[in-house]
């Protein structure tokens, strides 16, 4: 069981953001920017590269809920990135897929 | 007409990498690591933020096509970063969604 599946389970706190039955969305524990949010599905897919085609309604509406949480967290309008690692270049840390939103700063470019 | 509806229709050329009847992915110009591809929805939609309910399944499928891109320039093992850039704060450029994919080198954090 990753952390991220603790913290879905409530077995590990976290400043969620947004809730729905398929993801939940909360801050960063370690923020790059004044806006950090992890959206995760609940559904359990290890990494992008491992999503199926039956995966990928649910990845949509992934997308399509950032722009809800950006709305929340104010950074629609002023901009936010969205950003998924995937395996060890990516700096991937925990097997279970999610996306960053960063925001309420410049972002610079490259992203890393 | 943005650039990328332009390079969709062949009027200005680019180094096209994985065509479907969805998608077109090619080398990014100003390439930010030695894989920097951008993987382009052919159906114009402005930005993640305009992006509705009925994109979700249009949207879910370029997360997962972007599994077959990293295979195809060789980087799903390595590790690659997907990005997507929305309004100012983010650098957005083209009013055209699209996400990028890099990889082939160690990506750092933060991602911009």
């Amino acid at each position: 069981m990753t952390i991220f599946e603790k913290i879905i389970a409530r077995e590990i706190p976290a400043r969620i953001v947004y809730e729905t039955d398929e993801f939940l969305a909360f801050h960063d524990v370690n923020p790059q920017a004044p806006v950090h949010v992890l959206i995760v599905p609940k559904h359990v897919i290890p990494r992008i590269a491992a999503a199926s085609a039956d995966d990928a309604a649910l990845l949509g509406r992934m997308l399509v809920a950032s722009g809800e949480v950006a709305k929340k967290l104010g950074v629609a309008e002023s901009g936010y990135r969205l950003v998924i690692n995937n395996g060890p270049d990516a700096g991937e840390t925990v097997p279970h897929l999610h996306m960053h939103l960063l925001g309420g700063r410049d972002l610079t470019w490259p992203p890393g």
